[in-house]
């Protein structure tokens, strides 16, 4: 990876703000808990698994900068209200939770932290090593939003695939929709893509049925934010749509996610919450209004796509 | 109807400037047929129906500017390479021609295209008189892009039906993508909506699927820019995936178009033109960048929806 989205420095964690993405490549070093939940619950950082990890680290700050138990716990209740759909984070602070009730040292506190990172970069090394051989030698693909090395501790999920495809020989091409309302398409899969040297080509949310179709696609991938034991799969705001048209259309729709993102405790799709952010994000763009005053707007930000889509 | 899309003035056709909405209503004069090339061609404005409308009165401004017959043929071949997809225009285009090649006077040219327009007007009537006719007293719709009196010379095709549906005492709802990448849903459908008294709800062009399911959506209206003879049907690209949403969820799909969208000389949609546009409209917004330098973009801005898929 030409970039690091999550570094621990010891004392901080650095993570790229991918707020400012693709324009500007900055760093962000966060010392505290609260500038964790600030960085989650603003999209600094985003994607499952990575909001996972750097749960992770926020509770390894909280053991350096306040030793009280009661208050590291204090901080775990917190980091648990930065982003309501994504389950990798309630997994990484229920491990931290368990070490820290169990009267652990500071210092094995952060091992834990810096061991759930571990575990993300080899599960995205494993889940891109058998992903990628579900692909022919020239393979077009899809996915959706971005289920990259920006969105987990490691290579990706979803965009963990193509770059062990790529390792191996092959020639990718892929299609990425822009995913409005935050378009983390066209701002972090098309420039973490280009940036590893996979060809990307941007489309309109609204293009993907078209563009399944016409461009003779072989497979999608996409990542997850939740899974319920049935397989019910909460995604970006599109992932359900676009599943329905590659079973219409014919081709493949694979998920990509590691075992923490699977909630034991939730048997199907219609138990999982579902985040609305503010509608500003459907009314403007980079502060520019796009739709009239006082419009009504609705805008949920994941979906549920049922396991009988999901090969 | 709180706006007037298109008028007639005698000497000139004024429009309203669609790219200011919904921040600005600015209306336009046009003076020549290079003028109103440059409108359809820039978007000021846009919409099949009403392409057809204001290319009749560029042939129309030609005959009054310049009465030679072969000059008025050549600004006949000129509006017809404005946009490809949309077939008013060329149905429009053959009847001015027609009577120019019958050698008629300026007079009777100007009273051909106003006659194209009246046309425009009634039929949209009656299509809203049908069409709401299938709709429930308390209604919850969706539409795509802006099928309503901006896109025609009357009150709109798919939005025509929710306006005559309101004239009946219903209570309608309606879902609005924005429909990217030049946002018709939220800057002209979310205003025209709102400016006459009906509900309009805005969604990222994602959430199509969910909100199909979640809400309970009892039926979906959108226009058309092109019908081949076996009912295939190019219209904004989204169209065709959110027919296959449709269908999985079952909600019924209709088209709502005047006979002049029919190409009777296409069979089926695959051999429907469809227009590709400049791939600035996705990689920029209101000319602030949101994607890479650099990336390739693919924009298609129509697709085809299968005749199999339409209600």
């Amino acid at each position: 990876m030409k970039f690091k989205t999550i570094e621990w420095l010891g004392d901080r964690v650095r993570i790229i703000d991918q707020r400012g993405l693709p324009l500007k490549e900055n760093y962000l070093d966060l010392r505290t808990p609260e500038e964790v939940y600030d960085a989650i619950k603003n999209m600094a950082i985003r994607g499952a698994p990575a909001i996972g990890v750097i749960a992770g680290y926020g509770v390894a700050l909280a053991a350096l900068r306040d030793g009280s138990k009661e208050q590291i716990l204090n901080k775990i209740e917190l980091l648990s209200k930065s982003r309501p759909t994504a389950y990798n984070l309630f997994y990484a602070l229920e491990r931290m939770k368990k070490i820290v009730e169990s009267g652990a040292e500071t210092d094995k506190i952060i091992r834990e932290a810096i061991k759930i990172h571990n575990e993300d970069i080899e599960i995205c090394n494993k889940m891109g090593e058998y992903g990628s051989k579900l692909l022919p030698e020239k393979a077009i693909c899809m996915t959706i939003c971005n289920a990259g090395a920006l969105a987990t501790g490691g290579i990706g999920t979803a965009l963990g695939v193509f770059y062990k495809a790529k390792e191996m020989g092959k020639v990718i091409k892929v299609f990425v929709p822009e995913t409005r309302p935050f378009l983390q398409g066209a701002r972090l899969t098309a420039w973490e893509l280009m940036k590893n040297g996979i060809e990307a080509v941007l489309i309109a949310d609204g293009a993907k049925a078209f563009i399944l179709q016409r461009e003779k696609v072989d497979a999608i991938f996409v990542g997850a934010d939740r899974i319920a034991l049935n397989g019910d799969t909460a995604n970006k705001i599109g992932t359900f749509g676009l599943a329905i048209n590659a079973e219409k259309i014919g081709v493949p729709f694979y998920v990509v996610a590691p075992s923490t993102t699977f909630d034991r405790t939730i048997k199907t799709g219609e138990d999982i919450p579902i985040e609305e952010r503010n509608p500003d994000e459907i009314t403007h763009l980079n502060e520019i209004r796009i739709a009239p005053e006082g419009i009504k707007v609705k805008n949920p930000v994941f979906d549920v796509t049922p396991h009988s889509l999901i090969n």
